[in-house]
């Protein structure tokens, strides 16, 4: 992709009133723009960065058994009064023809729980685990978080169909190392925590995944040994780590990044859906769901990974691989540039070319910096007399010479 | 992919109230469910058609230059207000925090031009092209066409800016001939015209792309010399061919398949987006949009590709290519089938598995017609004699028997 032709422009500065890191480097590197408070554009550069995280998460639910569908955003009210859910406050309302109510969903269980009923026939059609990645509804009241904490954002859901509580324990534990997958490939395997958080009527807990960050929102205490935590929430309940005993927890801001959730029979119950077992009596399907926000990692990935010159993506999740630049004012110093532009393209790899003739080699070594790809490759007058590009990581203090015959 | 675990059910019958064809088989055949007028679940053979109608379109927005970006579907009311159209009577509103009017977008102008102009600082920055693939939302009075018109519908829009109206016309050609490439790939190029309809206040036509067909609700005038067609609504003021003046017309039924249209400066004058020219000029920037909804894209081909059995689809969005169907009691026929399925799915193919062994032979045969993938490959104990799969398209009326070993 060609810098000079790719929409979307670093900036140096952003509005006051945003107050994240998230939004203000995602806003200056020019991958997302703001709507309004809670609703944002993503900008090429930012929309593969969310199409990368989407497509890791959806590769590990597939991996144990999910299958994807999409649900819509509206949907009848009245599967919320089956729930009692339609006096939730984060609730969009709207109306159909005729005065319809409709509510935009801020998650799916009242849209998947009867879509589940419609499909499933006996106990041989369980388990089942669907999920879809879809965006999610949610009148906050507040929004100042970036894409932390949206009115309208991403979400991977899925959720789990069961015969009997046992079939729902393990599947829950199958996800629970998913999700450890999915985080470790997105680079935050080392920050993000198995979390103890409180359950509801079905279970004594739910368990979310905190990305140990001091930006974070919620406060939990981390036993150091086994790397698990207890939200805050909870601490009175459950004063020492659940794993191994330890009462020495050392108290940590994190950001959640994902959430299980054993729900029980809450919603299968609320939409009469049960089934038949081989002795022909009928009985209750206990259901998870499991959660991760692609757009609040994405945001969370900004938080943790950026100094104080831009963001440092991990190579997993980073819109490109290469940041080439070219440098100088000879025409020749670009067409070099080009052909290894086209080289490395041509071999697969994901490059960024700044081909840009109008602005100086400060300009463009800050953009860089800013956008924050793991390689930067510099071609100039200089290297090109080597026959050689400056390679330099981003999170690097040194650049090397790399002969561009060793590049491809 | 194995039939048995596939989230989604063929069914023998839909609810009285589908009236449209598309709905009936999609419902039937286990690609959507309907969860209210206008608005429908895909389930993972329908969310595989729809990805693989929007990769299609995809791939030839980014050809002519196209930079892909995702834009919200909430929205200030306001910025409708700023254009004269928040009195539009298909606009779903909502209500943010303090009563903050949001409506939820129909098309994109509103949104797309603040933001285009945002990051346009000067003639260099055009022509420039964007585009979404994304859900829009329209309180449709009626809603009875399946997935053709829906209150949430998916849909590609593309929008360009340019410096002159020269610009823009040059690239209305260039989009012009993407749209037909799209159609062509999607298997419906034969039957797709292009159809000069009404324009707006700044140019006389916009063109439409039908898709010829019975059931469609648009009425075309087709110059059969010139696959040229003049949609009903303008015939009283071009009665003849615009290309070579035919006027033999032959009357025709339409399903409006994208339209492409030159917006002048209705929507960038609105927000006073203007640039500065190389004189230091104040100019207007004509605008152009570029609009495809692949889930009616979907439903049109359905309409289009089925006989009484089921659905028929073009390989190229055929949720799997292979239809491997394994037939009879013995274990080892489906130990032989699997291992058949492992090979062609290790080499790259697409295969759909009915490993059920609790149907019967017709059953499995109903449903391979009416998912409609291109090859049906059937393996029994009488074929593995012959060390054999039975081979048959969708469409042939003859199977033939195919060595296992050519197969690979």
């Amino acid at each position: 992709m060609y810098y000079s032709k790719l929409f979307g422009k670093t900036s140096k500065s952003v509005s006051a009133d945003e107050e994240s890191i998230n939004a203000q480097y995602l806003i200056r590197g020019g991958f997302v723009n703001k709507q309004m408070a809670g609703v944002y554009n993503y900008l090429p550069l930012g929309l593969r960065v969310l199409n990368k995280i989407q497509n890791i998460i959806r590769e590990e639910m597939t991996a144990i058994g999910g299958d994807e569908i999409l649900m819509p955003t509206l949907t009848q009210e009245e599967s919320y009064k089956t729930t009692g859910r339609d006096t939730m406050d984060v609730l969009f309302h709207t109306e159909g023809p005729s005065g319809a109510k409709y509510v935009l969903n801020p998650t799916h269980e009242e849209v998947v729980t009867p879509l589940v009923q419609k499909y499933t026939f006996s106990y041989n059609d369980l388990p089942l685990a669907v999920f879809q990645i879809q965006n999610k509804y949610r009148n906050e009241p507040r929004a100042k978080s970036g894409i932390l904490r949206g009115r309208e954002f991403n979400m991977k859901d899925l959720y789990s169909f069961h015969a009997n509580e046992e079939s729902l324990n393990e599947f829950y534990e199958v996800a629970q190392k998913a999700y450890h997958k999915v985080y470790a490939r997105l680079g935050l395997g080392d920050l993000t925590i198995l979390t103890y958080a409180s359950g509801g009527a079905f279970s004594r807990y739910s368990h979310e995944f905190q990305t140990l960050c001091d930006v974070g929102e919620d406060t939990v205490y981390l036993c150091e040994k086994c790397r698990i935590g207890i939200n805050k929430e909870i601490i009175q309940d459950q004063t020492s780590c659940p794993q191994c005993g330890n009462v020495d927890l050392v108290e940590k801001k994190g950001i959640e990044v994902g959430n299980i959730f054993k729900l029980g029979t809450r919603f299968t119950d609320a939409f009469g859906f049960k089934f038949l077992d081989a002795s022909g009596k009928e009985q209750a399907i206990p259901m998870g769901c499991y959660g991760i926000g692609p757009s609040r990692v994405m945001g969370t990935l900004v938080e943790v990974f950026h100094d104080d010159k831009g963001m440092v993506w991990p190579e997993s999740v980073a819109p490109f691989k290469y940041h080439l630049v070219a440098l100088g004012k000879e025409e020749e110093t670009y067409a070099e540039a080009e052909k290894i532009y086209k080289n490395l393209t041509s071999a697969g790899a994901e490059v960024l070319f700044d081909d840009r003739r109008d602005v100086t080699a400060g300009v463009k070594f800050a953009d860089a910096d800013l956008i924050g790809l793991p390689i930067r490759l510099v071609v100039s007058k200089k290297t090109l007399a080597e026959n050689s590009v400056e390679w330099k990581g981003r999170a690097d203090a040194e650049a090397k010479l790399v002969k561009i015959s060793d590049l491809i």
